[in-house]
């Protein structure tokens, strides 16, 4: 079966107050990966994959006629916030089966989008505000493993800063961890500073089988692991709120497929939807152990070590929701690829990339090796 | 690469009055896939995807949960009245790519949700309802070979009369040609009896790879072709009007994927989203010669021969978007296990699948072997 590469990615800027809409955040995006492989045009696509919460219809096709490309398949995945590394991971499959040679995956939503609330889930009780389940789970966590107030909010002041060297971050305020623990308490154990927010946003990158991939790069991203859990739609499906299970699950996978321990992951950027998940992800995956996450976050603040979500993670860089996955995977791409700039991690040649969906019960997980 | 089956197929009622929603549509007709198999409970089913244009969100991992799976892909797939086929085809892919054994493809929609005018289309003038563009469709063809008002109305009458024999069709009524000719005029040359009407319905099927599939079934039906074709969104991608462009590219390429020649067809569901459509498409597809499609049906009407479209295509069967692709597939995998009932086609082993979107701009076809 053909080895998956990343030849191209594009970013469009993530802000919190554009008026473009759906279709013209996803050429924009799309039109940058094209433009930074070489001598790719859209007519060379043969497969489009669309990831978005919004409601508009045949977007796959849309794109297809915007870039100049009549490929086979086109069409839209949907899996609320882990419908990016889904729309990467069908491009993979329709790749893997002999279905396409090159595949756009792009995604994008806005602002003020659906699928930032996710109502049908009533074990969530009388408000389904996504910060509710947070509550949930950062009250569990904390008090488990002790970890403080102080601790969560110096993980979302580093947050902050890594978005600073992140061009494409909706903000690039530098938080202290005092400036987040005084800001507004939204719900139990949750302040402000610590939550993602919905902003506009998208981001694409472009898939190839190997016998096409060096036509178009001559540095290559490997796709070299995936690992999908689904637990279920309600955040009672998960068996704790102290470690996200769907994220381990999705991950064993992903590096058993890879190959490669967890020891040995360079890079990675991981589903932060509100700074707690950001350490109990760490540990779910394997990269920090259990209860160990906080604290291994807090001692990289105030130092060079970017390892985990050196752009800022999902609460610096923001949450446009469709394009989220597929950002982090830009970014790690770029990262084991050595072209992130300022945001560059040294010797990164294996990346990992979580994403996930509605209270951690879906997770997807992509390993990327240079 | 793994071979994929179908080891499973399940059906809701197509209805024009239903008030039954979109999970609990899908979760029927899934139940009764899994009903449909050997031994095969929700928990051994491994990715979902839910083909609908509805707006809900999360509705594969809502799947999941509503049958008891813990899969590790859930999702939605749009792309218009195109969604069936193509979430068929995603499931096949992650099955052949390696990440999974089992899919439950599951389609619904309901007869008043969003997808059945596609607005953004603007090359179709100040009309965007389907039966605009499909006039033009016929305009073209009828000119261009000659064709008569009566003929097509023929080949509605011969869709009612072949969905009367479809215990899911949502109309058993039988109308003569003549009744075709009476009914409304909707647009130039196209009667009300030749269109499909939307209407609520699902249906399901259950993908497996060879390695699993025999645990489920002693009669599985295999997957053996696929080819898919996006010209655009817009109508005016289309090269001409008297033929269905992207019906012959994915048609050739599931032909060739499979080793079959299109006279090897024993029997085949197409997209008559009109009447016109028919024999536009057995044309296209090669299983009658250019301008003879018409004349084909016409000789089969008052006959037994149901190759084509023998559960009575979408004008006689109804047309639920999301669940069209998939009820297509799960009639033409019965047809070729020999279980089609009163609709059985006699020596039926090879099957194909005719699916497309959004004026003929895009197609997907499927070739089911026994």
């Amino acid at each position: 079966m053909t080895r998956v590469a990343i030849v191209g990615t594009g970013m469009g800027r993530f802000s919190k107050d554009s008026d473009e809409g759906i279709e013209s955040l996803l050429v924009g995006a799309s039109k940058s990966a094209l433009d930074s492989a070489r001598n790719l045009a859209g007519r060379d696509i043969d497969g489009v994959m669309v990831s978005t919460n919004a409601h508009d219809s045949y977007l796959g096709a849309i794109l297809a006629e915007s870039i100049g490309a009549k490929p086979g398949v086109a069409q839209t995945v949907e899996s609320l916030c882990v419908s990016g590394t889904n729309a990467l991971v069908s491009g993979y499959a329709h790749i893997r089966a002999g279905l396409a040679d090159t595949v756009l995956v792009a995604g994008a939503d806005t602002f003020d989008g659906p699928g930032r609330v996710f109502e049908w889930d009533s074990s969530r009780g009388d408000d389904p505000r996504p910060v509710m389940w947070a509550s949930r789970f950062a009250e569990s966590y904390k008090t488990k493993y002790g970890v403080s107030d102080e601790q969560t909010a110096t993980i979302a002041a580093r947050a902050h800063k890594n978005a600073r060297s992140n061009p494409d971050a909706y903000v690039h305020n530098a938080y202290t961890p005092q400036q987040v623990l005084d800001s507004k308490l939204v719900a139990p154990s949750i302040r402000l500073l610590e939550c993602s927010r919905a902003c506009t946003g998208s981001a694409s990158l472009i898939l190839a089988s190997e016998r096409v991939a060096s036509r178009y790069t001559d540095s290559p991203v490997w796709v070299s692991g995936i690992g999908q859990s689904t637990l279920g739609a309600s955040m009672t499906n998960n068996k704790s709120f102290h470690d996200i299970e769907s994220a381990g699950l999705a991950a064993t996978e992903a590096l058993r497929t890879a190959g490669v321990g967890a020891s040995e992951i360079d890079v990675a950027e991981v589903h932060d939807a509100f700074s707690v998940c950001e350490p109990m992800i760490i540990e779910s995956i394997g990269i920090a152990p259990l209860g160990g996450g906080a604290a291994a976050l807090c001692d990289m603040y105030g130092t060079s070590d970017r390892m985990i979500n050196p752009r800022g993670g999902i609460v610096g860089a923001g949450h446009p929701l469709g394009a989220t996955g597929i950002a982090q995977a830009v970014h790690v791409a770029r990262q084991v690829a050595g072209t992130a700039d300022a945001a560059q991690v040294d010797s990164a040649h294996i990346g990992l990339v979580h994403n996930m969906a509605a209270a951690g019960t879906s997770s997807t997980v992509v390993v990327l090796r240079s």
